[in-house]
Formats: C-alpha cells, sequence, structure tokens
C-alpha cells in the first residue's frame, strides 16, 4: 500500500480523491473482493468492506494522505482492520455481530478542506451538496473528483448503524515514545478553542521613544506569552500554544503599532476549556492594562472535546492487558473519523506508539512490532465488542 | 515651503532628487539670491547659503522627506538657519566669522538607502562613486536624478571646514512635550547595535505535545524579551526594542520550529552599548537553555554613538538660558546629518517639542512658539561661535 503515492523520501502523497487515492482504494477493493468479502461504496466514497449491519462492530480510519505524508497516518488502522477481517476468518470464528471495515473518504483535509469531511456528513455536520461543491486549489470539486475516480457510490450504502466503532492509528505525538509504553488507550479527543488575540498600542521610532514613554504591545504580548504558557501547563491534559504572530508594522528599528496572534487552547473537558479561556482572557486584560495598551480577544473556532464510550475504553484496555501489551491511557490532540463516530454511537480508539513523535512528514515512523501489538488489541476488542 | 510636494492631510511628500525637492531647493535659492546672499551646490547637490570659509559657523539640515512625512521634519533647521542669516544681516550685525547655511542632500533615505547618504560622504564615510550608482525602487540611479534636476555641483565646492555646526530640528519623540520644555540641548546622538537573534526548536502538533514535552521556540522568545526589556530599562538613556519578528512555520496549531527577530539596541554611549549588546546576549543563552533549544545571536550592523562638542553644547544652554527659554538636556534617538558634522568638526544640535511625538507622518507638528524660541536659541549659539 505504501508504494501507491510513494515519495523519494520514504513517505506518500495520496491527497484524497487523486489517482494515488483511487489506486489504494482499488487495492483495498480487491485484497477484499479476493477473500470473497463484499464491498459497498456510498455517496461520499466511503468503502465499506465485510457485512454491514445496524449492529455490525466497525473498525477503520483513512487511506489518504496528505502532501509528503508518512506511511502510516490514516492507513495503518484501515489495514489493521483488514488483518482484524481476514484473522477472524481464517481461524473460522463465529461472532454474534458482524464485523466491518471501513475507509473514509477525506480525513486529512489537505487537499479538500476541512478535515474529516465524509465522516462529518455521516454524522450530520456537514452537508453533502456543501462538500461536494468545495473545490481544491486548482478549481476542481470534490463531488466530480469522486465521480472521476470511479467512487461515487449509493446513499443507500451509508453506515446506518453500528454497535461500536474502533479506530487504531499512530499517536503523531510523544507521549507513548517517552514513557517506553507501545499501545495507548484512547479515552477521548481534546477540545479546540481558537482566538483571535490583538494588543494595540503607539507605533513610534525605536530611537526617539524611551522605555518608559512606549505602549508597546510586543511587550504585552511577551508577557502573555510566558502567562498563558504558565496557565495551560497547570492542568493536566491541557495546553496553550501560540503558533502564529504577526507585528504591525514589523521593522527593526519601531515599535510596533499593534501585535496580532492566534491562540490556540486545548483540553480535554467542556467545562475546563471553558475555564482555560477565561484564564487566558483575564491573562490577556492584564497583559494590555499593564501596559496601557487596547486588546482584542476574539474567540472564532471551537472544536468541543469527545470522550470515547467508557465500556469499549475498558475493553481496549481488558485487551491488552489479557495480551500482556503494556499500555497507558490518553488523550488525542489531533481530531480523527471516530470523534464523529462518537457522535453516532459507541466509539475508541487504540495509539500506536510513533517514532520521535513525528508525523505529516515523510520520516513519520512506527515499529513493527509496536504495529503488531496494536493489531492485536485490536482484534480482541473487535472479538469482545462483536461477541 | 510645506506647499512643495504637499499632501492633502497636511504633511509632505518632498523625496530626494524629485521634482518636488528640486522646487523646495529652488525656492531656498531664490530666498537667499534675492538677499544678495551667494549659493554654491557642491558635487552631491548639498547647497550652501552665504559665505563658506574654513572657519564658518554653519548652520542647516534637510528639506527632503520621507513619503508622506510632516511639514517640520529637516526643513525646519534649514528655515530657521535662513532666518539666523537674515536677521544677523538685518540688524547689521559683524562677526569675526562668517555665517552659512546648509541643506543637505538625502537625509531621510527613504528613496535613496542609506540615509545622511551626502554628508557621510563628506565624512569619508562613504564613497561618492556608490552613492552615485544607488538606485531607488524604480531603478533611477541617484547620480543621474541628480543631474536631472540640476543640482550636480562641483566637488570644489565641497564643504572645506568650520568653526562650529548647529543643526535644529524637531526632535521626533516625546521626551521634551512630557516634561514640559519647549526645547531640547542635544548632548549626542546614541549609539545603534543591531542583531540578529534566531530561537530553534521543534516543531510539532499543537494537539498532539503536551506542554512538558515541547521545544517551543516562542516561549524562550517570551522570556527574552521580558527579560531584555527590564534590561534596558535599567540604564539611563538604554532602550531595546524587537520590532520585526517571524514565527516558522506560523500556523496557529502548529508550535513553531524556529522564531527570528530583529533586535535594536540604543545606548549613548559605546562601552555602555557594548555592555548591554553583552547582557542581552547573555539574556538569549539562557532563554534558550532554559527551554533546551539552539540559539543564533548575529550582530550584524553598528552605528557607534556620537557625543557632541561640550563647548557648543553649553552655548547652546548657555543661550537659551540668556534667553528665557526652558530648556533640558537630552540625547537624540534618531540620526541626523549632525552626526557625520561631528566626525568633521565640532557640531550640537537643537531640539524644538514635537506634538505627541509624532514624526514621519502626515500630522507632525510643532507649536511656532516653540519654533521660535529654537530659532532664537540657534541665533544666539551662532552668534557667540561666530564671535
Amino acid at each position: 500500500m505504501a508504494r501507491i503515492g510513494a515519495t523519494e523520501a520514504g513517505g506518500v502523497t495520496r491527497l484524497a480523491l487523486s489517482d494515488a487515492d483511487r489506486e489504494a482504494r482499488d487495492l483495498l477493493r480487491r485484497w477484499c473482493e479476493e477473500d470473497g468479502r463484499p464491498v459497498a461504496v456510498d455517496d461520499l466514497g466511503n468503502v465499506y468492506c465485510g457485512r454491514l449491519a445496524a449492529d455490525a462492530v466497525v473498525c477503520g480510519s483513512h487511506l489518504d494522505s496528505v502532501a509528503r505524508g508518512g506511511r502510516f497516518d490514516g492507513v495503518l488502522g484501515v489495514l489493521c482492520g483488514l488483518e482484524v477481517l481476514r484473522t477472524i476468518e481464517q481461524a473460522g470464528l463465529r461472532t454474534r455481530r458482524p464485523a466491518a471495515l471501513v475507509n473514509f473518504t477525506n480525513e486529512e483535509g489537505a487537499r479538500f478542506e476541512p478535515a474529516m469531511m465524509a465522516s462529518g456528513v455521516l454524522a450530520g455536520t456537514r452537508d453533502l451538496e456543501q462538500v461536494y461543491a468545495v473545490a481544491d486549489r486548482e478549481g476542481r470539486r470534490f463531488g466530480d473528483e469522486l465521480e472521476r475516480i470511479g467512487y461515487r457510490g449509493a446513499p443507500g450504502n451509508r453506515l446506518a448503524g453500528f454497535e461500536a466503532y474502533f479506530e487504531l492509528h499512530i499517536e503523531q505525538g510523544p507521549v507513548l515514545e517517552s514513557a517506553g509504553i507501545p499501545v495507548g488507550v484512547v479515552t477521548g479527543i481534546q477540545g479546540i478553542q481558537w482566538c483571535e488575540v490583538a494588543f494595540s498600542g503607539q507605533q513610534s521610532h525605536a530611537g526617539a521613544t524611551p522605555m518608559d514613554m512606549r505602549r508597546d504591545p510586543l511587550a504585552a504580548f511577551a508577557r502573555f506569552a510566558v502567562a498563558v504558557r504558565d496557565l495551560a501547563r497547570r492542568g493536566p491534559d491541557t495546553a496553550a500554544t501560540i503558533g502564529r504572530l504577526r507585528l504591525i508594522p514589523d521593522v527593526i528599528n519601531v515599535i510596533p503599532g499593534r501585535v496580532e496572534l492566534g491562540l490556540d487552547l486545548r483540553c480535554p473537558e467542556r467545562e475546563r476549556l471553558d475555564e482555560l479561556l477565561r484564564g487566558a482572557h483575564a491573562l490577556a486584560r492584564r497583559a494590555a492594562a499593564e501596559e496601557n495598551l487596547d486588546l482584542e480577544f476574539t474567540p472564532f473556532w471551537r472544536s468541543e472535546p469527545t470522550a470515547f464510550d467508557a465500556g469499549l475504553v475498558d475493553s481496549v484496555e481488558r485487551s491488552a492487558g489479557a495480551l500482556g501489551v503494556r499500555t497507558m491511557r490518553l488523550i488525542s490532540g489531533p481530531g480523527h473519523d471516530a470523534k464523529y463516530m462518537a457522535d453516532l454511537g459507541r466509539a475508541a480508539m487504540i495509539f500506536v506508539r510513533t517514532v520521535r513523535g513525528r508525523s505529516h512528514c515523510e520520516d513519520e515512523d512506527a515499529r513493527w512490532e509496536d504495529c503488531e501489538a496494536g493489531a492485536n488489541v485490536l482484534l480482541h476488542a473487535v472479538l469482545e465488542a462483536a461477541g
């Protein structure tokens, strides 16, 4: 699978609905059909393998990648799911509920924004016609490209219901590696609150304005950045990041008149995310007041935290324990299709340790023994749910 | 004079060697010649009015402006100098040494970089041929434009020597206004040290990287910004400014891998400027070490401090005292042609209070009574130096 869209540096470029994505889908379909497993495609291009039913135990993830991404992000969950189906069949195991696999269309949002597009439509948070109309940078539309690669299926094929949804994915962060643990039991997905923050003062000449006569928004920004970081470090699983920053006018010998920044706040609990937002706002107000500046603080986008199903989370942990696989509980920072699946029913995730925590890059890596451990945990969790 | 290059918002655009600059020069020339004063132009386009001699007492400044600049920056010193010559003549005063006036070409550096170009050639710090070859953004060269406006004079007309040089200028900062004092006795020009500073860490995902596993260069930057500001606030007349900043990659949900900034350090004394530089470097090293980051700290440009002639500074202060004009001593943050004149001989400057400290903008302003007070101080200082 990693040969499809392979890059010279060892990664893959398999943008959603590209020729490489079609090739990957075709290969998945062939592998399934060779084993006599039914394959269905819905009107979003989601590919389902195995018997679907309202009580199916579904595992899956996505085959698409970012540009120059890695060989594990998404695809590992699809292939481990396929391996689970094969193993159940080859071992001749009978389960009360059917097991199935799904490959979701355009999880990455790298070509067609936003991310988790098809699972978002299933969950009712996105509109199908709007999704079809989304264009990439060359102006090609999602709906047309879905048609072009031959994966615009029937609305009736959409996932109607499920008993449980499991998604195995590489962690994409450093937590498991630094703890020396191969597999993570994911308890939920962090809530995200984005804010646009601007400090405004008095633009003036660096030479002509003594330190004590300045209204320097960068000074307030620096104090705010130190303080909001300290605030986020205090809470468990909370984070505050300033990744985007703009000085106006951005000239070496001019005290800026305005500093604008994007603030990313994360927390796995809704109330504590609200608290973090209020705390950050208070710190910004204090920094602005201390420097006699004007403040604009505008929360502009939010993704509520997702808590995975407690029973499934326990089941994943129990399965790992029975297999002797060491695990720890953790929260997912990035979003995944499992977030929308959790809106529709019971869902949980399994993380596989990521080498150096690196992802969305060509040197993304995971150890095969960790992948195997994760796949075995997935198998046993699926078997428990499928009865 | 302010009608030449006037902007709708009450400022002027009189870029060096533009048609507006020619018009302003022509007007100055006409005003001088009408009174029978000789006018000479040197090969840099500097315009000299009055009798030049090795013991001349020269006052002057510049008629050029930045784009959408004010009506006072530069031109006030030229017109006050002209008024001084007129007053001495009209009063029939005889002085042992002649008084003269100079308009320096391209003080601003707004069209042809760098600033203080012609006085820099006089002082031997810039090369004439290189200056002639400097092009503006449209590719027009300094030498050609000087020829085009008819102000390429004879090398023999260059200022050969002087007894004293006085430059009156608006302060361009808030110090006099906040002290409630109309006229400043300028003791020197601040030294400037520019540094390129870069903190490098590990670019990573804001959601997937817990706070305690980050190597975030913005965190180090914020601590450094707070600390270097505190350092600069401690010393008298020292300043540290961060006016230019770049995050790489500058995306809201990505912990930057690198933060680059321009640091502007100022101090009126060479040794203390060195000390400030060493202190800033140490603070950057400490911030980088505390966050486990790599640091690049590169001083890349320096302008040494200028101390004006103590005798002339005293004379300016004495003249103001005799006139009942309240003054205070201060340092000039911005550079002026007087900086290079101080390399060639005895020089001093007089500052006029600037409304709200605003300069290099169309609402730059000064009160007429302050301009008058400054002009009178200039007159008396010139008379004392001219004997």
